[in-house]
């Protein structure tokens, strides 16, 4: 043995491979019934229940009307995964999306997508390192990239005329700064727990069901049902990139903060505590079913949802060294109660009529809380579902006086936006937001997606089937 | 306004900036009597009780006999920053040090840096965004590193002399491939926390009482005490790499689990699991007091211990193709149970000498686990405080078939080890590993830090005062 990582071992492992067996086969057991964890109200489809709901032994249940992880309330880890599909017929799309519904079901069930046990001489299923975990409330959430439906210019899998309108490519925006090796995507899956180990290893066992490794490192692996090339890069699906994001284990019932200090999430829709403060019924951000909910169109995105991603860096340097009134100022809102300028406490209504005594609105024209209203968006409304993101540091140099230099936090928000359409979402809004925001003095969108989140799996179905009846 | 990221509002806020005032002061309560949270018997510097152990708030006591963080069971999060000192004088970095001793001790008892209240018309010396979520058994942990003491042949502050011979140089070990940018540092402090907001917010306070930028982008702020240069480019010490880490929260009592899937700290000295299993006496891998905490050499140290920090690139992706069977040979345990092969539960010893029917030992040559044992290795012993890191993929490309390339995980362990002398401790043990270790095909260190923690700290004192009584 020697500095070389690979070295005679490697190749008595290599020719001890017999390979991952019918490794498909042994997670064989979602498609047919339901899973024993799964509560049986989550397994019907058309169950219109609060989806991601967790249940006592924390899980979420993975099969519903809608997907979970959306309306779920917010688990305090994320992995966020977008991939490039490397399959080269639908036939291996499907039977990709089958084999991950499959773990989907196990994995957010707390199961591994194998047992360890009975895995001698050969490679597990599952990597091992969540064994008595549970299932942390994990949630996986599905979302389609416009790449699915068609990749510079071809049709790969024969979806090109099912591209819906909604999934137009988002505007390049005033300050846009984005970093195309972290942005797009053809497909995303957002794993969220409150357990980040729970969170990567589900995604590290998806990824690895659609990897070209097995074929490509001469394993001999071979996904049950799915075409293995036999040339080197076969494989389904690739990791595009990563991003993992966190919140603040707030105490129940408060609204987690962001980086820059403030409360983030108050004005959502459907929010529990904006209907509790509102005296039961729902605030004025509507409900999910006015917002998020898709409700036309093709069936497969009914009772679906679109996803923004946005990584947005934010100067938490220049941030932390801004005068408290001018924090507040930016964002409209008190630092410490999260109220808006205009009230005393959180869920008070933001009043964007108010003046002081010489005529000025109390909140500013360029507010965020401002720029963020529906009222001053033609009625833009989003679902944010937003964690921080903490990536060490990186550099950053001015070209202004005092031309300052050296290692920043890349550090920020992994902003996420549900919307029935994202045109009159997350861009009708953003669009002004863009210009205007005096937050964008702090902040910087610096990568960029945008998926179709299906709507809910049904037990022997696979998520996002109902895209694939006409191919 | 527009995509400008400073337009007509930043000169204003920095027109209107009066600074920071005398931040110091509001912080000052530190040093004159112990906290009021801290439990009375934390703050005898004589106590030899564990140090660390967490009270029913949440808080790890800051003053004691030993830094906490060290011997406190591990949090599930920490945030490890390494700084490149930046102080002109002796006297800058003794009133930085008193700074961050009385900033310390305020954050792990839970409290901001400054509460918010009362900062209006200046920039708050807390960035607010942890306000009401409690310590979190947050420790601070701070280190030396060699560059304190002299820097490219400088004597910066005086304490050449003082460099202790264990804080000599690391060697440069078989198949090291160290980033020099995210190795080393003239000072460390490492959080860890059970919430991962707590720990990045404490650096984030920390970071920022030393920094340049208060001066550099002209907001007028001095530190209390602090000599502030007029040029640009003034502060004590800057950051220069900053690595999160992560440990799945695993039910009471167990040992944790690492991304390779496998228990990691079964063996650590102390460990309480050890010793219940020995029926009460501590485990052969012996006590802290016999392998951590240094009992000779200069004042400063005695009760401190030396940290040796690696960045572990683990190759996840092979790791996961890899025959169960032939992991288990990798590590000489179950993967499942953590058991030694040649053993039936985790806590079993480990038999080297035992040998199958043919006269092979049962747990190979380059195992891990008898690399690591002391009997193997003239006695070394350390104990390791490691967590995994997951920082989303990166570039690999091989140079043997099939000429693999792509994005893999760029996660693997931020091993942090302490032991009374380095030299006898870890590099003695990793010596040989990194030669002969089977593990070695499957993780590259990819950086490295070496720290001397100095002792506990006593109420009144600031951490390593001892150190500079000769300066």
């Amino acid at each position: 043995m020697s500095g070389c990582p690979f070295s005679t071992s490697r190749r008595g492992l290599l020719g001890a491979a017999g390979g991952l067996l019918a490794g498909g086969a042994a997670l064989g057991t979602g498609l047919a019934s339901p899973l024993g964890r799964a509560p049986a109200g989550s397994v019907n489809p058309a169950a219109s229940a609060v989806a991601g709901s967790s249940t006592a032994d924390g899980t979420v249940p993975f099969f519903g009307a809608h997907q979970a992880g959306i309306e779920t309330p917010q688990q305090i880890h994320t992995v966020f995964a977008s991939f490039d599909l490397t399959a080269r017929s639908a036939a291996d799309l499907v039977s990709l999306l089958q084999d991950w519904t499959r773990a989907a079901a196990r994995l957010t069930a707390g199961q591994p997508v194998e047992p360890l046990s009975g895995t001698a001489g050969r490679a597990p299923e599952d990597s091992g390192e969540t064994v008595g975990l549970g299932a942390r409330r994990l949630t996986l959430t599905f979302g389609f990239g416009p790449g699915l439906f068609e990749l510079d210019g071809r049709d790969r899998y024969g979806l090109a005329r099912q591209r819906p309108p909604e999934l137009a490519d988002l505007p390049v925006f005033a300050g846009d700064q984005l970093d195309p090796a972290r942005s797009g995507g053809d497909l995303c899956i957002q794993a969220c727990a409150d357990d980040s180990f729970v969170a990567f290893h589900a995604i590290r066992q998806l990824a690895r069901m659609a990897s070209a490794d097995d074929a490509a490192m001469g394993y001999g692996g071979k996904r049950a049902g799915a075409t293995v090339a036999t040339g080197a890069h076969a494989g389904t699906a690739r990791l595009r990139w990563i991003q993992t994001g966190f919140l603040p284990d707030s105490p129940a019932g408060e609204t987690p903060r962001n980086l820059l200090g403030f409360k983030d999430g108050t004005q959502n829709p459907g929010s529990r505590h904006m209907a509790e403060k509102s005296g039961g019924k729902l605030s004025g951000n509507g409900t999910f079913d006015d917002v998020v909910w898709v409700d036309q169109g093709p069936d497969w995105m009914r009772g679906g949802s679109y996803m923004v991603a946005r990584r947005i860096r934010l100067s938490l340097e220049h941030w932390d060294r801004t005068e408290l009134d001018f924090q507040e100022q930016v964002i409209g809102r008190r630092k410490a109660s999260g109220a808006p300028l205009t009230g005393q406490h959180e869920y008070d209504p933001i009043d964007l009529d108010a003046t002081d005594a010489d005529g000025n609105p109390l909140i500013a024209e360029n507010a965020h809380v401002r720029l963020g209203a529906a009222s001053q968006s033609d009625g833009a409304r989003i679902m944010r579902r937003t964690y921080s993101y903490n990536d060490g540091l990186s550099m950053v140099a001015e070209r202004w006086p005092p031309w300052r230099q050296g290692l920043e936090y890349d550090a920020g928000l992994l902003f996420v936006a549900y919307q029935k359409d994202p045109r009159a979402g997350f861009t009708r809004m953003f669009d002004r937001m863009s210009r205007l925001d005096l937050l964008n003095q702090y902040a910087t969108h610096v990568a960029s997606g945008l998926f179709a989140c299906p709507g809910g799996v049904a037990p022997g179905e696979f998520i996002g089937q109902k895209l694939f009846a006409s191919v």
